[in-house]
């Protein structure tokens, strides 16, 4: 387990042809009746990155139902899904006026506000649609839910810019809004859709929630770590733009400097460079590393009950390679 | 029946403290919880000519309890509507670059579209929480369907803009998509809440739909009759952005002058005024309010079934005084 040579191909292997068939029906929904957002439609479905979030909907899926097949509301959940995230995105984009994400100049950047706002609201819709006639009200409210929590993470985001008095727990809950919500959420409603009892289903919600908060530390981290070319947009945006994520909330606490260039927004000349460079020479990274480990710790734990299985095997090896990722 | 001198006033008295207590609810839910919004929140909800929607609501709940009281989930679904309604305006704003609305600035020009577009999809997802806790799958599929009916309308206007062989069928169509369907499915709604037959729920929904494209059809009419001060924007919008609503497509049919200043989009001096003048000169105008006239009578018809009340007046006289409102 955990091994160094586990590639993220041979993790998804399980579930391979079911991501395949995924991109291709996300593909003619959006672009087929639309031409305005086929060309968005191609862009948005085709970058590197994508699938992890039905990944792990079609793993919990396969997990659950045990030797039957998964069903085709388990693949429009994983759909339903990757839409949801895909829509929060775009409108992320065109909050943050963000420009490139993972290499690819964003929708807004390409097509404008207006067709990413167009393309965001019609991928929100249509996955409310979808959910609608999946007919289980269960699974209608923990996805609504997920649709409600990114509104308030991007908002919290919006509100705590700059603020140094931001407290880890204040992090963890944006992160579990941004990220960790859509991941416990989604994985739960496989495990009902599979009809296994409310305390198993739990365990899944716990699973996703744990891994979406490290997922979203390992983000975080790496926007200070990894290279401009690596990442796809300039190292060090996150503090740029005032979102102030473990690695600084940690390192407010050893350099009291960096109050002082973060409560003036980073205005001053070279005020970014000597920022990363304190939170560098602090434990900041170290300790964020230290915290995705406790949740990655959780999220297996939360799948010790399930008896042995390719996928449960995947679900565990996606937890722990998140810990070794390089983008 | 019909006379001139009933108010708006007069027609929402039967639902005038309902109202009273839906907005301070929805200024308090937008508001209380989130600095950033509650500016754009008093904008959104004190304005002018709001409140139709949940006015229809309201109307329906009442008019099948019969003598019961409306329960907490009708005036929900009264909120639902209205967030669902002002989400789509201040993202359609965003969208059609839009400066002033009902003569306010919209919230894009006013807060900018990073929070338009936040509190777009704040509402948006607001709603489909609140539709998902309303615990009836029926509703939760028919107002999903009116948020891809948004969704919907708006692609199909982008993509015909400026278009001369638009269809009349193209426009009902359209006008369907991005305003009776949001009537059409909450009116049902409110009497599926009330547990009415089927076949009473369906004669709410076909209310709802002919009011909605009488509604459209005079909102069209009113951006070529009004004056701008009147609309509180520029008269001959809708035309100017490539819109081509009812009165343009019956002009088409008798000034084949208008064919090519719209086909080259109105560019070169001069070219607005000459075509709102062939409008002027055609029955456009006339043959608009014909149309609007029709689909009235096809909302009071499908009302006839219910007993009289106070509530069933209202509903058939909001529905002839949208003939003759000059905003």
């Amino acid at each position: 387990m955990g091994s160094k040579t586990v590639t993220i191909a041979d993790l998804l292997a399980p579930v391979q042809d079911d991501l395949q068939v995924l991109t291709q029906n996300l593909k003619e929904l959006v672009g087929a009746s639309h031409p305005i957002l086929r060309a968005a439609a191609e862009h948005l479905f085709e970058a590197k990155g994508k699938g992890l979030r039905p990944a792990l909907v079609l793993l919990t899926s396969r997990a659950t139902m045990g030797t039957g097949d998964i069903t085709p509301r388990h693949r429009r959940l994983a759909e339903i899904t990757e839409m949801i995230h895909t829509a929060s995105l775009v409108h992320d984009d065109v909050i943050d006026e963000a420009e490139v994400r993972r290499g690819i100049p964003t929708v807004n950047s390409y097509f404008g506000n207006r067709i990413a706002v167009l393309a965001g609201d019609f991928l929100f819709a249509q996955s409310s649609w979808y959910l609608a006639n999946l007919d289980n009200l269960e699974v209608v409210k923990l996805l609504s839910k997920v649709i409600k929590d990114f509104a308030e993470g991007e908002i919290r985001q919006s509100l705590t810019a700059f603020d140094v008095t931001v407290s880890l727990n204040d992090y963890l809950e944006k992160s579990f809004y941004k990220t960790a919500s859509l991941m416990a959420g989604s994985c739960k409603a496989a495990a009902v859709l599979s009809e296994r009892d409310p305390a198993e289903c739990e365990q899944f919600y716990l699973f996703g929630k744990h891994f979406g908060i490290a997922f979203q530390i390992m983000d975080d981290i790496l926007d200070f770590t990894s290279s401009t070319e690596t990442l796809g947009k300039p190292a060090g945006s996150d503090l740029r733009d005032g979102n102030l994520t473990a690695p600084v909330i940690f390192a407010l606490e050893e350099k009291p400097q960096l109050h002082t260039l973060i409560a003036r927004e980073l205005k001053e000349e070279l005020d970014l460079t000597a920022a990363l460079a304190l939170i560098e020479q602090s434990s900041g990274i170290e300790r964020s590393k230290e915290l995705a480990k406790q949740h990655t710790k959780l999220a297996i734990q939360a799948l010790e009950f399930l008896p042995h299985s390719p996928y449960k095997k995947s679900l565990i090896g996606l937890a722990e390679f998140n810990l070794d990722r390089i983008f």
